[in-house]
């Protein structure tokens, strides 16, 4: 069903909310591992295509069902840096605008990035507050573990998004110490802007810590969608979070390696379609899309929380949107059916949607 | 249901086959994954607790389901190396036995215990055919880095395993190479030990390679626990592998470190319990287990493969099965029901069997 079957009103957005704790009802399953000759593992999971009116184009499972978006809404948590004008006055490139939108893969030029950044508006690494973890990108861990070095918070996959609060603290002439907590300025300003794009009254959704600390807030799984249908087509949004919404888009299709990685899907969809289809992946197997030609927003769930299986439904879908030229469909072959390769470099199987997953 | 409701017979074991390849019937979620205050993730998935006349005494899903047993089977795989006396004329240690049942974790002493087996029985690592992968033990991986090496097949997780296959090959005086095929000695004298075990007529069964190049069969769940029971009180069977059973059991009992690693689910268990519980993981989320005390096998198979499912699936059987004393609670409490901790070191959420998931 339809996250808004009108128009969600933006002042007051409580009426979209449908919050359940309760056992959810069954979601098909999206995607099948084969091995030899059988099936060996399942996933099921939701997706939703909507427009910016809130209607369902395409779906599968409970729309409705309340998940977590995780990093999956950082182009959409990134709006607070540019809109309020934090980016314009730090100078803020667009290749940093893409590495606040990322969950990256620690190279070095993230962490470079990251860093050049912090230092440019008087701050340092210290003043991260997401932890450190060693890079995703195990080429990168491997050399900076073969030069002594231990990973520091400008390597975790979130330190873009982070250097994009600490500005936006430092705009707002708000204390930096705590701007990832919920009643922080930083934090309440995102979530007035998520309130907007998804029609949600959030301050009594479910609520989470992200795993680098700042909060998540439960949300059906459509609202995530239309949100990012917005995102795509912002016509109905004040016409600061237009221009916002244009230059996080452009960033993004300009910089795809900064949204994630050389090895990542993010970064391979968006540089093959040409940011006809932008693309962000969130832990737990969620995944969503701004498709600005179409003016549509994508959202998918997998109940498991496996990214494996949301890759593959949103490269399916994508598909199925007509996104992929030929040579789009050739460079991303691997990844709508990936092939499961073994230790010897044997193809063992693969991964694909399940029959009738997408129709 | 029961895989056998008679005990099977051995030596025409095909009544007992129940392949399908058609959508499978829901699994009930065994497994919830929350995130604050709600439920973020969900993992279904079937169990079987059988005994050695192959009754089930505890199950939950569709334990008739084919699955491919993956390294869980690895114990049984061994059996072909003790029974037939190639352990015996190589002077194949306990801790070496142990390390033939294990997806061990790359350390230098799992490395180098396979190394040095191998050169005992005059092979080397060059020998070996699954492949090489960086030890899965991240210290471990990076101290590799740092001193500039790479890995070979010896931190491949299944090196014991191949050690094993090798020293087989040895003793049948076949020839070593291609040792992982189909057809050759050592796998279809494994075969054979596995229709015993199971109960089931492999030939015919689905079949895959694994990960480290050999041959998967595809088997009903509760066949998978059949077997373990039997492992675990195997009086009807032959009494060379009655022996080789104890000797197996014994060796994973007195090494857990071998089959797994120090920070490892299977490692843990088994030492904390003393060896009442012999667990062994499998990938694509597969675990199975022998209960010697009780002449028990536990198989748990997660639809959507995850380990971090089947782990605490398995925690919870064996604390229902009563196999977890007040000390061994404690040291696996984290185990039981693993707390998801963050980037900044943060609890945010939880691990736990879904509600009546084990009854």
């Amino acid at each position: 069903m339809c996250p808004s079957d009108s128009p969600p009103e933006r002042h007051d957005p409580g009426h979209e909310q449908a919050v359940s704790l309760l056992a959810p009802a069954d979601n098909p399953v999206l995607v099948e591992v084969t091995r030899g000759t059988m099936v060996e593992s399942r996933h099921r999971g939701a997706f939703a295509v909507c427009d910016t009116e809130g209607r369902v184009l395409l779906s599968a499972g409970d729309v409705e069902r309340t998940i977590y978006p995780r990093s999956a809404i950082k182009p959409l948590q990134a709006l607070a840096l540019v809109e309020t004008g934090a980016a314009e006055s730090f100078a803020v490139s667009d290749a940093e605008v893409a590495l606040a939108c990322a969950s990256h893969d620690g190279e070095p030029l993230h962490a470079e990035a990251a860093q050049h950044w912090l230092q440019r508006i008087g701050l340092s690494v210290a003043d991260l507050e997401c932890g450190a973890h060693w890079p995703y990108h195990e080429p990168s861990l491997r050399t900076l573990a073969a030069h002594g070095g231990t990973p520091t918070a400008a390597h975790n996959n979130c330190s873009g998004k982070h250097s994009g609060f600490l500005s936006l603290a430092q705009h707002l002439r708000a204390p930096t110490a705590g701007y990832i907590r919920f009643e922080h300025p930083v934090q309440q300003s995102v979530l007035g802007i998520l309130e907007m794009m998804t029609g949600l009254d959030l301050r009594d959704a479910p609520r989470g810590i992200d795993g680098c600390g700042i909060p998540q807030y439960g949300m059906p799984l459509g609202n995530l969608a239309l949100a990012f249908a917005r995102f795509a087509e912002p016509n109905d949004q004040p016409e600061r979070r237009q221009a916002a919404c244009a230059r996080i888009r452009r960033s993004m299709a300009e910089h795809p390696v900064m949204v994630a990685g050389h090895e990542r899907f993010c970064t391979k969809v968006i540089a093959a379609t040409q940011g006809r289809a932008l693309v962000k992946t969130g832990a737990e197997g969620v995944f969503a899309a701004a498709v600005p030609e179409l003016g549509l927003g994508v959202a998918v769930k997998i109940d498991d929380g496996q990214k494996r299986a949301s890759e593959v439904v949103m490269a399916g879908l994508l598909n199925r949107l007509g996104l992929l030229d030929e040579g789009a469909r050739q460079v991303l072959a691997p990844l709508l059916e990936p092939p499961l390769v073994n230790r010897r470099g044997e193809t063992v199987g693969v991964i694909r949607l399940a029959p009738e997953a997408i129709t």
